[in-house]
């Protein structure tokens, strides 16, 4: 299979205003796709075998060999590379300074049924995740940790918008990522291995170095402003709490996420 | 001293249009005022002892006891209690769905000079920071591991902007906040004790979790996409590095600087 590589100069072009679209929520649900900027987590996609089925180019898009060696990948997929204008990259990306380049990626389907949970020691549970900067940085965070993904719980924000993609730097494309509800979850979850860790900041939280984690972890952190439901909490294998000493009595979402998951590595590496 | 309630309903009143220019950066500068909003900020600023020039109060802005405390303590510290109605709150705060509280407060003037380094174990410096977000962040973890404060070094983004405050989650208000020019900022450091850690992702970083920290801890971290300098790297006293197990080469900054802070304030617990 190979790809084409044209022009597109008209701001009125059907293709145009129909990826534009993808900003939108609604449609990147009905068109299952959505969009990434940038040269570099566009490589870090395509390094991860992850290509997008219409590349955007500026005029300047093309000069670098990252650029290029996109370009050849893109086509040999089938995928269509599209030299453009700048004018056209702002109308796609919604900002006056858009980047070099635009992808247009497949959004994955993946499921709790197609994790494979001894692939990787840890994974990220966010329960009616908000922010989707913060969404973007767990997703970050649990590449760096070496975690297999993230699993979103219940309503939470939509990983596929621009915010949460551009936060995640690539993770997007490296990290596995499910939505299910919590009633899907925890039957899973228990159907194999896996030790639930909830991030909680009641009485009953053990100090989170004080706890031994077993692999494969499963991080579980609650809604920005309401934290976990007690219910969900009580589901855990383990409640745990980060030392709190000022006045406020959490840490933002992310934060969070990121300081169990580094200590949970941490124990691993001793 | 004591302070004034008044009512104002119309939208052009002067104070409400003077008010509203605060979410600009240049008039925050030329008024040295700033906005924040919501009871739970107002209040731990009020328990910090900070307490606004003007607070607007919305229809159910009164009910709960602690905007009854909020409002007795503005006026009994000379403030002036202002009741509104949602459309200027919107307008004061920019949102659809404006919370019932906004409080407008003087922005603190500190300089190096006023900071007492001994008065706590750990100081968080950030190098050109740029999001607001991760901004609030860093106050709203420092506040969580007892550190005094952030130094906020060369050109870094507002922290009085709305975002900023909002992320902090009125750790704007319990931490020290200075902004400074790394020219000044290393002298100042090396008239007195304190260490500096850098985030470093070069080959001479030593792991996190094998250096030894010593109070005051100073750990500094670098700008979103380009992280330190190599100038300012090379005059720390260690180079740090967290484990990066995979595609990407670094974290957010925000999570970088909270799970250091974590591990200098583990290694003290210890």
């Amino acid at each position: 299979m190979s790809g084409r590589r044209s022009t597109i100069e008209s701001l009125s072009n059907p293709l145009v205003k129909r990826m534009r679209l993808l900003r939108e929520k609604r449609h990147r649900r009905a068109e299952r796709l959505f969009l990434a900027e940038g040269l570099r987590i566009a490589t870090e996609a395509r390094e991860a075998g992850v290509l997008p089925a219409w590349l955007f180019l500026g005029p300047d898009g093309a000069g670098h060999p990252l650029a290029q060696a996109l370009i050849d990948a893109t086509m040999a997929a089938g995928g269509e590379v599209i030299d453009t204008t700048p004018a056209i990259l702002s109308k796609l990306s919604g900002k006056d300074n858009p980047q070099t380049i635009v992808g247009i990626y497949a959004e994955p389907q993946a499921t709790l049924a197609d994790i494979d949970r001894d692939a990787a020691p840890i994974w990220l549970v966010a329960e009616r995740l908000r922010d989707p900067g913060n969404l973007g940085t767990m997703l970050r965070t649990g590449d760096a940790v070496g975690a297999g993904g993230l699993i979103l719980l219940d309503d939470s924000t939509d990983p596929y918008g621009v915010e949460a993609v551009r936060a995640s730097m690539g993770a997007i494309f490296t990290q596995s990522l499910v939505q299910a509800r919590w009633d899907e979850f925890l039957p899973w979850l228990r159907s194999g291995a896996g030790e639930l860790v909830a991030t909680w900041l009641g009485d009953d939280g053990v100090d989170y170095q004080a706890a031994r984690y077993s692999a494969p972890t499963f991080i579980l952190v609650g809604n920005e402003s309401q934290g976990l439901p007690a219910e969900y909490a009580a589901a855990a294998d383990v409640r745990v709490k980060m030392p709190m000493l000022g006045k406020a009595d959490s840490l933002n979402a992310a934060v969070a996420a990121a300081v169990m998951a580094y200590e949970v590595l941490n124990q691993r590496r001793d």
